[in-house]
C-alpha cells in the first residue's frame, strides 16, 4: 500500500504559455493497493463524477506505463482517491494524476527511476511539462521539452505572494480550450510574450512585486480563451481594484487566479461579494504556493 | 567638461529577442565639452569611418533630445570619442552612444532626470530597451516597454561565465538585419522562444550552466539572420566542440558570442585558429560581463 499526496498546479502564469508553473497548497491524496481484482477505483467526494473508473483513468494509465517500461506485469490495483483539486478547471488535476501514477508505478514495480526520469515520462504522457514539474517538485518551475526530455529550473516560491483561486461551476477541458488558439502569431505578439515571460520569471524568482504588474500579461492564449469564460474581464478589473498585483487565466481555464500580497486581508471577502452576483456559481479560495511537491507518505 | 564611459552590450542572448541583454567589458569613452563652435566631433581610432560627424550623430542627437525635453538651449558641443566597441557589429554601439548622449545631456542641461527616466528616453530613441538597460546599469537585464516606459529586472552577471566575442570584418546594420525577419510565426516557434527565454533568464540569474546548453536556442531571428553571416553554423559547431555552453548571434549580428566557463583556457586560441582559416577576417576577444554600466567619471 502506497499513500501519495500531490499538489494542484497553475500553469502559464500569464505570459508563460506551456512553460511557467507553480504548485499551490491544494492537494489530492491517492492510496494505491495491489489486489486480486484487476482494477477498482474508489472516490466518494464531489469530484467523483469527473473521474474515469476504468482503464482510461489517468492514474491507472500512468502506473501501467511505468510497469510497461520496466517490463514488469501489473497485477490488480485498487485506487482510493481523496480529491481537493477540482477536475477540468485549469488547476493541473491531470498532471497530479499522472505524477501520482508515475510515482506509484515506480514504487510498486521497484523500477528505481529517478524523479527526473519520472518527470520526463509524465511530461510525455501530458504532452507538456509546465504542470508536471511543479506537481513533482513544488514551488515555481520554468520548463521546456527537447527530444522527450524535460529541462527545468525549480525554485522556492517567494513568500511575498499569495494566490486567490476563482473557479466557476462549469468545466473547460484542455482539448476544447486549445481549439480556440490561432496557429500563427505576429512577431509583435510573440515578442510581447517572450519579454513578459522572461520578466515574470525574474519577478517570481526575485519577489519583485512591481514587476508582476507589468510582466503578467499575455497575447498568446488569454485573448482567445477568455471568450469561453463569461465575466473574465469584469473579474480581472475587480481584482485589480481590490489590490491584486496581477490576474491570469490558470492553465487552459476556466479558473482565474489573482496574485496578491500576503498582507491583503480584504481581497477574498471583496471578491466573494463580487463573484456571488455573477452567474456560474464562482467560488474563491485564497492559498499559498506550495514548496512541497509530490510526496510518498508510506 | 564631462567624461563618460559606457559598456558594449549583447542583446537577444539566444531566445530573448528584444528583451534580454548583458553588458560586456568593452567600453567606449566620450568626452563632452561645451564650446563656441556648433558641433565638433573628434575620433581618431579605427571606428572613425563609421561615425557620423554631423548633427545626425547619435550622441549629439541624444544630448539635443534631453536639452529639448528640458526646454533649454544647447550651445556648441565638442565630442571626443575613444571607441573600443565596434560599430554595426551587434554589440550595442548605438545604445552606448544614446546612453552616453542622454547622460551627458542630463548633466549639461542640469535636468536632474533619474536614471530610469534616461532609460525611458534612451529606449524611445533606440526603439527597443534590450541594449539600453544594460548599457546604463551593467550586468544582466530583462526588459520590456509599455507605453514608452521601460520595465526591467537587473542583476549581477554570474561570475561562472565568460563571453567570447567573434566578429567578422563586415558590418550588418540593424535595419538590414530586421528586413529578413518574417512577420508571422507558428505557435510552436513562439512557444519555443517563450520557454527558452524564460529558462535562459533563470539560468543567467542562478548561474546554472547546464540549463544554458538547452535554453540558449532561438527560432525568431537566428534561423533567418544567419543566412547573412557566412560560416555561422560552422563557427557554432566548432565553439561547441571547444566546450562552449552556448553560442548565439549577438543583437542583429554579425558578431557571434560563445558563453564559456571561466576556467576554459583553451577556447580562445582554438577558435582563433579556426577563424583564421575563414574568409571575412574574423577576430576573437574573450571578455567578462561588466557589472559596471554607464559611468560619469567627471
Amino acid at each position: 500500500m502506497i499513500k501519495i499526496t500531490v499538489p494542484a498546479t497553475t500553469a502559464n502564469l500569464g505570459p508563460g504559455f506551456d512553460c511557467l508553473g507553480m504548485a499551490l497548497q491544494i492537494r489530492n491524496t491517492i492510496i494505491v493497493e495491489e489486489t486480486d481484482k484487476e482494477l477498482e477505483i474508489i472516490c466518494q467526494d464531489v469530484q467523483s463524477k469527473y473521474i474515469q473508473k476504468d482503464k482510461t483513468n489517468l492514474i491507472y494509465k500512468s502506473i501501467k506505463k511505468i510497469f510497461d517500461l520496466s517490463g514488469k506485469q501489473l497485477a490488480g490495483i485498487k485506487l482510493s482517491l481523496m480529491n481537493e483539486i477540482p477536475a477540468c478547471r485549469g488547476l493541473g488535476s491531470s498532471a497530479a494524476c499522472i505524477a501520482a501514477g508515475c510515482a506509484a508505478g515506480n514504487a510498486l514495480s521497484q523500477s528505481n527511476l529517478s524523479t527526473n526520469e519520472l518527470i520526463d515520462i509524465g511530461a510525455q504522457i501530458e504532452g507538456h511539462p509546465d504542470n508536471i514539474v511543479p506537481a513533482f517538485l513544488g514551488g515555481f518551475a520554468v520548463s521546456c521539452m527537447e527530444n522527450q526530455k524535460v529541462f527545468y529550473h525549480n525554485s522556492e516560491p517567494h513568500s511575498n505572494f499569495i494566490f486567490s483561486v476563482m473557479s466557476p461551476a462549469f468545466t473547460l477541458p484542455t482539448i476544447e480550450s486549445r481549439k480556440v488558439l490561432p496557429d500563427l502569431f505576429t512577431r509583435q505578439d510573440a515578442v510581447f510574450n517572450i519579454s513578459r515571460a522572461s520578466l515574470m520569471t525574474a519577478a517570481l524568482i526575485s519577489g519583485d512585486v512591481e514587476l508582476l504588474r507589468h510582466s503578467c500579461q499575455d497575447k498568446i492564449h488569454q485573448p482567445y480563451r477568455k471568450k469561453l469564460i463569461p465575466d473574465f474581464d469584469l473579474i480581472a478589473e475587480k481584482a485589480k481594484q481590490a489590490g491584486a498585483y496581477a490576474t491570469f487565466l490558470s492553465g487552459a481555464g476556466p479558473t482565474i487566479i489573482a496574485i496578491l500580497d500576503k498582507s491583503n486581508e480584504t481581497f477574498t471577502e471583496y471578491m466573494h461579494q463580487c463573484l456571488s452576483k455573477l452567474e456560474n456559481r464562482w467560488t474563491i479560495h485564497t492559498v499559498k504556493s506550495s514548496p512541497l511537491g509530490l510526496k510518498i507518505i508510506k
